[in-house]
């Protein structure tokens, strides 16, 4: 295990009508003239932002309003929120939604502050200071209500980076189950799988004597596989969509990822296609992860064993280890497969002849990434084939 | 699962030599004038507490000092503690030690802005404020490094209480697992057995739909039972020192046990037995914990069954589970012994003819307690008895 820092100082306020709660929340983190950010559709017609602003008027706050946040969030939105928030000298920002919408926010968030460009800090620059940020969370997928990233892509180019810092960890998230039941079987199952990369992106690790967090890893992963059916068959399943909703936070806040090297190449090689084609992000690792596994395989035969025999319920097959771990990456295809995900290039309606835009945007040249297996722009075109 | 709020702001710093950074923590959180709080004996004669002085010199920091704290840390130590803190006007606290220092310097902590007696918190009130406390640990075992629990005995009558209060969370906790790897294996097993009680505390529950952190409170028990024969066998297995060390905050700062009832019987039941023999708590609870679970089985047999399985490996019986739950109570059983633990009242130094004064100490009364059993004084002599 390596040494490591682990700060999570986010409030967790979980369970049914908790966003009641947002404009107490707000107040007790010295909050008083409050963005409210949100992307639109459904936050607005099931009522949850009359409720939060309800709740914002109700403790006193002044606040304005900066919808049409999209997937895979855009660098044009944040400098329109940047804008917005030094105008009407906001001191504090909740988002509303998913992933999308609070990356956006904190985005947001470290701008303001910022003399330069925000894009700096997608660029490789460390923020230092942002304005705190609230969130109230709609799906279970990114982990951002509990992380300390933020993924933004750029419009011109279409390209998307990461940002990560201290600073823009939530002050609290507002984790209501209920408001994710509204989410349709398909964008479900692409957050449960984001879920479960996240978790895997820790979990391929060459750091040795890690069994507390290798064991983290895989209770949230085997939590993901028994509650992430019963979602996807039945939407309005609470308990199920709590037990997600948890999950998803602790698969990101990174407490079952700390003191060992982590990988994070499978997600790289998704953002690209994201970018490019506006996919899910869930829907395109479950393309790109399985993928990966396999053209990995071989650096750490026994490490993918463990998981298939933890994880997946497969037995050891001790004379011959690589079917074994062949097996796990099999039976993480079928679970795909079975909860409505796309495994393939044409079913996520990316194209072949894309391959070497999507090498180029990637930017490796010729240069090697991931903490796991270390890979070129030639082994990511590789993995964008095998998932043809 | 039901509505909870999460909140865990401790800053975790892990790994060698990282109590060096003891001064530049206590600065960054705003404190000025130090108590160092500790023990004795080992925390003296390895140098530690010269290197955490000399970290505070380096930062400039005043600090006085108070060592003494004893296992089963008592009310009057803490008394002098904060009669030192009004007097040199302390604005920080650091608890070098185990679980005992730390929860006396919790206790300190709240008493120092209270106008009553400090004991009122360990009387069922809430505590609102606290001076902030940092710990450097020193053993794995009670996770008061991240948790907001302490527990203190008073000398009057030995009864052992506890008071909880997000105030007494620590600000930081610098955890390096060389500071452990001296520790003998009796203490270091008795440790591992606080731990993994800890767990089981969380995991016998009656709230259903739990799976999340019931695989969580599984991952931690499994990481224990692998690890601890490690560090019992070689006291200076490093790796082994760090997985149990972070397993042992993982298991106590709550984020494996939101969202459901937890138990707790078994700890109070325990703290009649190490306020009156002045026995390690670990070795009360390798005595009470099973006799607790035989006594309580038939409450939820499926529930010990599931713990049989997933946590001791056993294959379940399914024409009869209650085979099955008994199994993994004889794991557990044979684990403790395998570790050093005593299992008997005999071999703690505990006496049959205590148990009524043991009873009255705990207080029930005519009335009952627990989360997942709820016992009588009746129940809690026959569990005294079941450990005979």
């Amino acid at each position: 295990m390596e040494n490591f820092t682990f700060y999570s100082p986010t409030k967790f306020v979980f369970g049914q009508d908790t966003e009641n709660e947002c404009g107490n929340l707000i107040r007790s983190f010295g909050g008083s003239r409050v963005l409210v950010h949100y992307g639109g559709g459904s936050v607005v017609r099931s009522g949850l932002l009359d409720r939060v602003k309800a709740s914002l008027s109700a403790s006193g706050l002044c606040f304005c309003e900066l919808g049409g946040v999209c997937p895979n969030p855009r660098d044009t939105k944040v400098y329109e929120g940047i804008e917005l928030c030094v105008k009407e000298k906001i001191d504090f920002i909740l988002a509303v939604g998913g992933g999308s919408t609070i990356d956006s926010a904190k985005a947001i968030a470290m701008g303001v502050p910022y003399d330069g460009d925000f894009w700096d800090f997608y660029s490789g620059k460390a923020p230092q200071t942002a304005l705190p940020v609230g969130t109230v969370l709609t799906i279970a997928a990114a982990g951002s209500e509990g992380s300390g990233d933020s993924v933004i892509t750029k419009e011109s180019g279409m390209l998307k980076r990461g940002a990560s810092g201290e600073c823009i960890r939530p002050k609290f998230s507002v984790l209501n189950p209920e408001l994710t039941t509204t989410l349709p079987p398909f964008q479900t199952a692409c957050g449960a799988t984001d879920i479960m990369a996240h978790v895997f992106e820790r979990y391929f690790t060459n750091t040795r004597d890690v069994e507390t967090t290798d064991r983290l890893c895989e209770a949230v992963l085997l939590a993901m596989i028994n509650e992430t059916p019963k979602v996807v068959a039945n939407p309005k399943d609470y308990q199920a969509r709590a037990n997600v909703m948890w999950a998803g936070m602790v698969a990101h806040n990174n407490i079952v990822g700390v003191g060992r090297k982590q990988d994070w190449n499978s997600h790289g090689i998704e953002h690209e296609l994201s970018a490019l084609y506006d996919c899910a992000h869930g829907a395109g690792l479950a393309v790109v992860m399985p993928a990966w596994m396999t053209y990995v395989l071989d650096h750490d035969v026994m490490r993918f064993a463990q998981m298939a025999c933890r994880v997946w319920g497969c037995k050891m097959d001790f004379a011959n280890p690589r079917t074994t771990a062949l097996e796990g990456i099999s039976a993480f295809r079928r679970f795909l497969k079975t909860i409505g995900m796309p495994l393939t290039f044409s079913e996520l309606g990316a194209k072949e002849e894309d391959i070497p835009t999507l090498v180029n945007n990637f930017g490796l040249g010729d240069g090697k990434t991931g903490g796991f297996v270390s890979l070129s722009s030639e082994d990511v075109a590789n993995i964008y084939r095998l998932a043809l």
